[in-house]
């Protein structure tokens, strides 16, 4: 492995503290860093090395999910990092940096290969990069690379000037847009199990797949987040970014020995293929919903408008729910339902691939029609993969869904930000968002956008700790589907086989 | 559930203490026994019905797979039966059993339908079938079902005579043949997993497997049967019925509301469609073989020369491997490799759908080809249907092969004499052999059989003990193919799914 310097800017921040620390020591510990490897937190706070250490170790003995077995170990890890006062915009502070970089790569002995994280606001993004590559920060004599998250942009015209900007101090290549969903283990493991299987290959079809639903709902509000929910609403915060990425995966054709560039230009294929909504559509066709108050799990929770910071007039969505169709060989004709939500009866991100029914019973029969098969990959916070397929019991001839699972977490696997730093580090840019498929989701939700904001759209109030508004139901019925496992909840005391056999049945 | 009452020849024989009336007490215990039931016990030995009903218990204490838990429902179990002597050549014996079995249907207000099972030698399936039709015991004011055991005929000849024969005194839809092998819980998941589950339809062509293997091996010799055994060999005792009524069930197209009837049809589809063998094609597509002395599990065994009751020349087969196919657009192109063995390395009998490899890696790619997907379906005496399928590792980015059931027994579940006698009381003939796939069948062994008469097919030598003579390897090599898991006994000590990851490497 490349030896490697971390450059990390809001390094006094949250997310910093709740994942970025904790991600670098675990992969220390499965001795996933680079052998040569040095960090630098920057902030404008003004800490010492040695109290970004304590802060660094404090948040590791607090957030990682594993506990520190060997103190010689962790404190080894923690001389890795140096700390730098820097405000954003003063260039100075960069040379100075750069300074110090360099001394510890000749002590290290280290290439200047250096991996910019910008754990900051969207704002900062644009002059952050331009000050690196100014300050010579980016050299040449290594690679640079430059590690972002969310929000890219807020519509289409604002991530097209955002990464114009960008694009004249990194290469696209250099730039890893975070989507922490294609970090989720299950989310990758839809790659691996279709490219390397023919069996799963061969049912990735129209021929064979009925619907494909693709869900992530939560039971939590707005929280602290108002001012800035508030102007996203659901269809940024979720649906541009981290769902459309979902469905790119969920539909994605890969052969066996498919490069990083490869997954993109097929993830880019999907994109790309998804039949645009016109204006009279997409009333039809997205349901936007807001929550009002009600009860999660016996608790009596506040509606949206009651939320503190929200105002009381706010037309903003807690709630989306879509039907997208990829208007290509592989997939056309089969619906692609897509539901993301707050305050809603409970926290989970499932991908369900329905398959076509079998042949119907012939008229004469009396037999009722079989569940169809499903699979059904739960990416949180239950991790698995099961089929649901049906058997005949011996005695009533009748066949009933069982459920299998192909694949069960063990607990304990490598979080998002692990795989997706330890990718950064190695420059595998396959599960990171490349621009064609950011500039290609905001272009499809951008009409959806315009509609909302000329209230075209009717804004569905749902109670709290529902599955979200009836029109969410009506959307699928209308093509003669349901949500699966909907009423799961209510079935939580028994197993999970018995649960899902149950559901079928409606 | 029809009143009935079961008439069974041979009622001292072994094969009516071992397994039928386990199996009528089984089905008795499970409530599925008609709630009219009569039964009559025939023998040429002077028991009574206290006598019978004596040996009833003892050998339900013996053989049946649950002990016995209620003692007065045991009694009142063992109250149906009643004992006849009969010589069955004697058609007195037969008007005096009608009118015993005439008197209990009156006690027991019963309609006159009469299941005759036949545990005895098949020279007395015909003359036992003529005297049930002379003497009025197939009633025509109720059902008569005749129910036989293998084997029917010795060659095509012998069969089609035994079947005009018998055909004289029941119509086809009046017999029921065993085979118990289609008794099997997991032959009969077979037509359940495909009939009602797209997924598996989907995958069940030439466009997707690759080959089918079909195993059914023992440790065991010849044992008392060494007479008969040496006149049938392998081929007759288990390849002409039991192994292509298992070919037929792995090759079935279903429908989902497939009656019986249907079943049978598309059975007899698939083994019409069975390629024939030239006669010079023969000793390219059989393996003959006969065990010689070697080891099982450390103990030295005998060689089938030295086997008391064999001559020390016979060529008899005691194995056989065979490469077959189904010429149909289902089936073209797909090998159909099968294999039954006795004095072999382990007792298993499984089938093996191997799906065809994925997109071979490009010439650049330096990429090891992955692992075949798989559909596993051990029969006995593991009861389980497994799916090996190909996983990425999150750290090496190799694909490696796990394996997961897709269905495992959970023990005590009916045994193959249970399911058939059931089905036979119902009149269901889904799961016994019609008279056209018997016809068939022999029809495509017989050339075999003159090859193995006129001495043209190289009789194999193998030690006891391995998994049979090197050219049963050689056979599927040729194709590119192995058997699959033969070295499963060496990895004894390793837990299911590693010893199948294991065995994928080679």
């Amino acid at each position: 492995m490349e030896p490697a310097t971390f450059v990390l800017f809001g390094a006094t921040g949250d997310l910093a503290r709740r994942k970025i620390y904790p991600a670098l020591y675990n992969l220390f510990v499965d001795g996933k860093l680079p052998q040569s490897f040095s960090a630098f937190g920057l902030g404008r706070r003004e800490w010492t090395d040695e109290s970004f250490q304590a802060n660094i170790e404090q948040s590791i003995r607090q957030f990682s999910r594993r506990e520190v077995a060997n103190e010689a170990a962790l404190k080894s890890f923690l001389r890795s990092f140096r700390y730098h006062v820097l405000d954003i915009g003063r260039k100075e502070d960069y040379a100075s940096l750069l300074d110090r970089v360099q001394v510890r790569e000749d002590e290290l002995h280290m290439a200047p290969n250096r991996l910019f994280y910008l754990s900051v606001g969207p704002e900062y993004f644009e002059p952050i990069a331009a000050n690196i590559q100014e300050s010579g920060l980016g050299s040449s004599n290594g690679w640079k690379r430059l590690v972002i998250e969310k929000p890219f942009g807020h519509d289409l015209a604002s991530a097209r000037e955002l990464n114009r900007k960008l694009s004249q101090s990194f290469a696209e290549e250099e730039v890893f847009r975070i989507d922490h969903y294609l970090g989720k283990a299950m989310v990758q493991k839809l790659e691996s199990l279709q490219q390397s299987n023919p069996v799963f290959q061969a049912l990735w079809t129209n021929r064979y797949i009925a619907n494909v639903q693709i869900s992530a709902i939560e039971t939590v509000g707005v929280e602290e987040r108002a001012g800035y929910y508030d102007h996203v609403g659901a269809i940024k915060d979720m649906f541009q970014n981290h769902m459309l990425q979902m469905l790119m995966m969920a539909a994605i054709h890969l052969p066996h020995d498919s490069s990083s560039d490869q997954v993109r230009f097929k993830k880019k294929k999907v994109i790309e293929a998804l039949a645009p909504l016109q204006k009279h559509e997409i009333a039809a066709n997205v349901i936007r919903g807001q929550y009002a108050e009600g009860s999660i799990q016996g608790k009596p929770v506040a509606g949206y408008l009651s939320e503190p910071g929200i105002p009381p007039t706010s037309m903003n969505d807690t709630f989306i729910a879509a039907r997208l169709e990829i208007d290509n060989n592989y997939w056309r004709g089969v619906p692609f339902y897509i539901r993301t939500g707050k305050r809603m009866n409970e926290k989970s991100t499932r991908i369900v691939i329905e398959f076509k029914d079998p042949l119907k019973p012939s008229s004469q029969s009396s037999e009722e029609p079989v569940a169809p098969n499903l699979l059904i990959i739960d990416i949180g916070p239950r991790e698995s993969i099961s089929l649901q397929f049906n058997e005949k019991d011996p005695v009533s001839g009748q066949f009933k869904p069982v459920t299998v699972p192909l694949y069960e977490s063990k607990g304990d696997v490598p979080e998002a930000y692990e795989n997706l730093i330890f990718d950064a580090l190695h420059g595998d840019a396959t599960f990171f968002a490349h621009w064609d498929e950011v500039e290609l989701s905001w272009q499809w939700v951008q009409p959806v956008l315009d509609e909302f904001a000329d209230n075209q759209v009717p804004l569905h109030r749902y109670a709290a700790g529902s599955y979200g508004p009836d029109a969410s139901d009506a959307l699928l019925a209308q093509d003669g589907y349901h949500w699966w496992f909907d009423e799961k909840v209510e079935q939580s005391n028994e197993s999970k086989g018995e649960q899902y056999a149950y559901n079928t049945n409606h």
